[in-house]
């Protein structure tokens, strides 16, 4: 799927540029809807074009049929030769290269960052990018269904993480959406510990923050679970149903019109009433769509206004530093004014394998 | 394992700035040996200095004791301020975003290239880097043996994926090193095939291009093989045994002190000698290491001469457009002048399934 139109037209009005130039696999793709690993999107107010090389060029011709992109086969001088009469191109100033950018400029062009408008317009997703995220939430959901019941003792984090993504992959995700985390006992107490060679032990908190793409649009999602139960976890359970309480009432009481800051509060207010904010160590949520990591942010300070068609992160956490750590995230998104959450397949109540 | 400080000092000398500051994952693990998502890694001539937020703090500190990198937690404030006497600073042109460079020039710091520098001395690998890559490669060939008897008629290109990806996760790879190609029939025509949901059917071409990491450090392996033997694959044979005999005679023929466009020549004219030059259509090789894509070159016009301690590609391919393609292709090093493979557990010959 392309981008709509008037969406691309709006990015382009905003930029304020002769012509956006894009030379990024996420942009390209947001705009195209066609994967390539190389490739110019450009886009003068009224011809968008696809510069792409030999490797891509028919399977692009083929996809974008019919599609208000035309495509052309070339590189690099291809693309500038169809800015030729521009003075300044939009191009996205934290993903464009120093490098890339000096080629531009070395040419006689003069650049702005395009990188504000694309980001407020890829912050609302249309119906087939929502349609993609939801297929990426099940694919994950179903291979963490599909995994559970193949957890071992003895197991290494490793392991766990090759089964799970394994699965996702049959499932028909194309990849991860970020390097699977798999935490096993005190390792859980590390937001983003990495995952290594320790062992499954029978007691073993489990904490799996996993996600993956299909058609480039990614899904995220952190089960806390117990490794059987060694009845030494009062107080984890305790600390569970305070994370879930969290979860759950973000999804309740998060509606469009607040600020990431307001749904941040949320959250971390349900931990202030029992003493325990300064457990929850990171921010409510973030954005996502292509990249794993987009706007909205839901944060103590962000002021980012929250609207229908927005896809985020709901994953509150605790974490008790050479104990454990506790997070529950859902991929969610704001329909109708509220939340429609696009994980229903894997339980939120505490599991006990 | 830290880079030797000697190398260090010599791309610092080779950069001539005051200091050299870099925020890239691959680079700062290339410097410091450490992970991370994030993070800052600064040297100024005398002290290489991580910058670590809260979430590595810990873990770098406990990494790096004892070695010449120093650790403070902070973020880009705290890196700034271990500069703050200094005029110019390195980073790294093509991987350095423009915002990035902005926010520095904002601060008063005049910006120049390190990658040159970086590049030269990361085209030579260290023997603990060679020890990273041949696990790695490992890795990768001892999940493709893993993966060959699960190989059945019906299943998709990404069922094959996903089978391949999980036993190289099963032998301690920490992911891919790239999007595995798995290519069915005709697919195997185009160099860059995108694995997809096509069917595995008697008689097929099988094409898998993949590789995986350990420590950060990559494996590239490609190999083509027959699902069958329909009795319709003469053509093919004697194909396959030609990109064979280009790919084994790069490895008898390439000679350190050669330069990159002579180490193509010699696959290349092995096919221009049976009128097949036009079917090879992509270049013979390039680096490998911390990324999948790294210097040298070996390409009709590279002038790179190639040194012992370099890691590359040996891939030769011949592409029949709509019929079937062929690449076979090990990582390889330059070590005492010659060549030594990393993959010896493989079959090269031609494998019928």
């Amino acid at each position: 799927m392309t981008v709509e139109m008037q969406v691309l037209q709006r990015i382009y009005a905003e930029t304020g540029a002769d012509a956006l130039f894009l030379e990024q696999d996420f942009l390209r793709r947001y705009i195209t809807g066609f994967y390539s690993t190389d490739g110019y999107v450009v886009y003068d107010g009224k011809t968008c074009t696809f510069v792409a090389d030999p490797r891509y060029f028919e399977a692009a011709c083929e996809q974008l049929a019919g599609s208000f992109v035309r495509v052309e086969e070339g590189a690099f001088e291809r693309a500038v030769s169809l800015v030729a009469g521009c003075k300044r191109l939009g191009v996205p100033y934290p993903f464009v290269s120093r490098a890339a950018a000096e080629r531009l400029e070395e040419r006689g062009f003069a650049l702005c960052d395009c990188m504000p408008a694309l980001r407020e317009a890829m912050k609302i997703k249309s119906p087939a990018e929502l349609a993609c995220i939801a297929r990426a939430c099940d694919m994950a959901e179903e291979g963490l269904l599909a995994t559970l019941p193949r957890i071992r003792e003895g197991m290494t984090e490793r392991d766990l993480a090759a089964v799970l993504e394994y699965e996702m992959r049959m499932r028909g995700a194309d990849g991860t959406s970020f390097e699977t985390i798999v935490a096993f006992g005190k390792g859980s107490s590390v937001p983003h510990h990495e995952t290594g060679d320790t062992k499954l032990r029978f007691g073993d908190v489990v904490l799996i923050d996993f996600g993956c793409k299909t058609q480039g649009y990614c899904s995220d999602c952190t089960r806390t679970f117990l490794f059987g139960d060694d009845k030494q976890h009062e107080d984890f359970k305790q600390k569970y149903a305070l994370v879930l309480e969290a979860h759950e009432r973000v999804k309740e009481k998060l509606v469009a019109g607040m600020t990431g800051k307001a749904a941040d509060a949320i959250a971390r207010d349900c931990f202030r009433a029992h003493g325990l904010e300064g457990y929850f160590t990171h921010s409510l949520g973030h954005g996502i769509g292509l990249q794993i990591h987009e706007y909205p942010v839901l944060a103590p300070r962000s002021e980012e206004v929250l609207k229908d068609g927005m896809v985020f992160s709901d994953e509150p956490g605790l974490y008790f530093a050479g104990e454990y750590g506790i997070r529950i995230e859902d991929s969610i998104c704001l329909e109708g004014g509220k939340v429609r959450s696009f994980m229903h397949k894997t339980a939120h109540d505490l599991l006990i394998l």
